[in-house]
């Protein structure tokens, strides 16, 4: 009689984004004549940039022809991408990272569920609280978390390292050592980043510990500030403890068209077994790349007018963050993130609980956002706004926010 | 201190293509004037059919526009290509699968690594042998198969079902009760298929011991007998036991495209819980859509136009597997495969070993062939050519090969 993996049974039931269309939908019927702005998934809404667009046309006619007809793509992904990412992601910062480091991936959600199968099963994993669930979700469905503990919204056997005001949002090094630290800058949801010396720090702690950093840096195209690093490589010694995510989805707006990459160094070793060659295993074995039409379109992200193209879809993003970060910041909220991230993390007021101030904007100026308790304890009392709206909608909702 | 998965060094270091790709390069630099013809490797040749291509364009202007721009896909995938399939792979053929048993993924090399995810790690499995190595390798990954034992080729912990000549490459059902069960049909590598008949009873015996059958249909449109199925759901009561597999690598020639499909009925169930759930969790969470202009080129696939240019793609290549099939029978060989699927299995010759056999094609004749015990030990003696290559490479490497 077959078995089924039971640690799925221990998720909680209710996913924060079902649960927030559920309401969405319901005072939509209610209220057909309200005109509602979401500002709550982080999902990009201007179109891809020409230059990526001519590149899927021009792919696309090579899938056409005998000649250049593309079959089963390179294991670690086309060299012409791999060379363009080292080269402007890495090289143009002062890192060097060979070809031969970097694994193209269909987005950095894969990745950064699957990076845990080469990992055993008795690692103590460290996570930010409030985190994107998708690091806690996945360890918990390979069991890694223990038990779900309804009462604290925790899990058992996992390190939760608060992130509030109190701290600037930036995590502290934890009391118990863990094993796997999951590290995310600019963060998702609240926002913050970390300087350089910062960053030092940890990389600095998880080579003395022996511990392992999965760094996600799915929104770096998103920092404006000089000394946010845009990789954990930046640090020194970073390349004996830390793999790095990275994501063409909010880069160039790849969400529905799905590219990402992953780093693992070859000096990244379990005693003499380089994770370089366990993750080039698990890839080979369980997946067979992205299409090549997209691996193309990825390789325009860093052509002169791609940059100049995707840098303008960031720069109107940002100028919506900074519309909402001003704009609520004016009417007395105190507000973070915006600046070197497309989230804003708000307190609410009144000591509303994060559902509550859903409910309260829903209800009173029909604007959508997401509720902090939805990325964790610690997210309570506090609201993520997003800057992937129109420009327009994004002032709209800040003024009726304004005038509550 | 970290711990990586032990399992992985497990695994056998050589991979069966890397080696197969060392000799060619070996043979290839110390004979340059030698022309190689490649019948080994099982990738398309032919460009995307037009029908595609077209869609592939109109896609991607799509994604140009802010009206018609596509974000996140949703998670089973767009029901457009979900209802195509429904409709064209299943009612068509008299079986009855709805749009939310329908899992859109990026391969069915993917998904049958992933597949696992849902699984305790206390299931025994079962496999042909020979077999496709990822159903081996992911099982022995996730810790399910026991020790590699070299000398024998085999996992302490998996039931191998031995598929030879002598019962004409058909798996037999095992005496010792598996609770995942492996089967494909039309089979990689042996070409062999089995009759609805035979496929009603391996359903009947996974539904009376309580096995899931986990049924990869990968080379299904390359059938030609009307008693072959196309799918398990054919087969009465293959929904509360099978989960099936399904690829447009081979049926519309997307190796480097990458889509795949996978089919998780809601009868399927272990106790009160439905696989179906289960299934849809792993893949919200570790997984984030085939890209739109992909799975948009897929639906292209189930137009007029497109089956009729996807079936012209098939015939060719299966005219090569009957140059194949044929020739090589002429010449005396015993072969097998080639009708129901593009794998042509044959018998080397005077006692050679797979290798000796692979070397001797080589040497003699310049042919690339798969040797079968690649695929498993009782691939031992075996040798695999495919139907993928050009007709004229294929009628050229045939004509050498009966020379011989």
């Amino acid at each position: 009689m077959f078995k089924i993996n039971e640690n799925y049974l221990k998720l909680p039931g209710s996913y924060l984004f079902s649960d927030i269309g559920k309401k969405v939908r319901a005072f939509s019927e209610a209220n057909p004549d309200k005109s509602i702005i979401r500002l709550g998934i982080g999902d990009v809404t201007l179109p891809l940039a020409p230059a990526v667009i001519s590149a899927l046309h021009m792919a696309t006619d090579e899938m056409a022809i005998k000649g250049t007809f593309k079959g089963y793509a390179p294991d670690l992904g086309y060299e012409f991408l791999r060379t363009a990412i080292a080269q402007n992601d890495f090289r143009a910062r002062g890192v060097d990272i060979s070809i031969d480091e970097i694994f193209i991936s269909d987005g950095a959600k894969s990745d950064s569920g699957n990076i845990g199968d080469i990992f055993g099963l008795d690692n103590k994993v460290a996570v930010c609280d409030p985190v994107y669930p998708v690091y806690l979700d996945t360890n918990a469905m390979s069991g890694r978390t223990g038990d779900y503990l309804p009462e604290l919204g925790k899990w058992s056997n996992v390190i939760y390292m608060t992130c509030t005001e109190e701290n600037n949002f930036a995590p502290e090094l934890p009391k118990e050592e863990p094993d796997i630290i999951y590290l995310c800058f600019p963060n998702n949801p609240t926002g913050s980043t970390i300087n350089k010396a910062e960053l030092q720090k940890w990389v600095d702690y998880a080579n003395k510990v022996g511990a392992v950093i999965i760094y996600d840096a799915a929104y770096e195209a998103y920092i404006s500030e000089v000394d946010v690093p845009h990789s954990i490589y930046e640090c020194d010694g970073a390349k004996t403890c830390a793999i790095e995510l990275r994501s063409f989805s909010k880069k160039a707006g790849f969400t529905g068209t799905r590219l990402g990459f992953t780093i693992v160094p070859k000096e990244l070793e379990s005693g003499d077994v380089m994770l370089n060659t366990l993750w080039a295993r698990r890839q080979g074995t369980k997946f067979n790349g992205a299409p090549y039409i997209i691996q193309a379109a990825g390789a325009a992200v860093y052509t002169e007018e791609g940059k100049k193209q995707t840098q303008e879809q960031i720069a109107y993003y940002m100028k919506n963050a900074q519309v909402i970060r001003e704009g609520l910041a004016a009417a007395g909220y105190s507000v973070s993130g915006g600046i070197n991230a497309p989230y804003i993390w708000l307190k609410t007021t009144d000591n509303m609980t994060s559902w509550e101030f859903f409910d309260y904007l829903l209800k009173e100026v029909n604007v959508v956002g997401t509720p902090g308790s939805g990325f964790g304890p610690s997210g309570e009392g506090y609201f993520r706004l997003t800057a992937f709206g129109t420009y327009e909608n994004t002032l709209e909702a800040i003024e009726r926010i304004k005038k509550l």
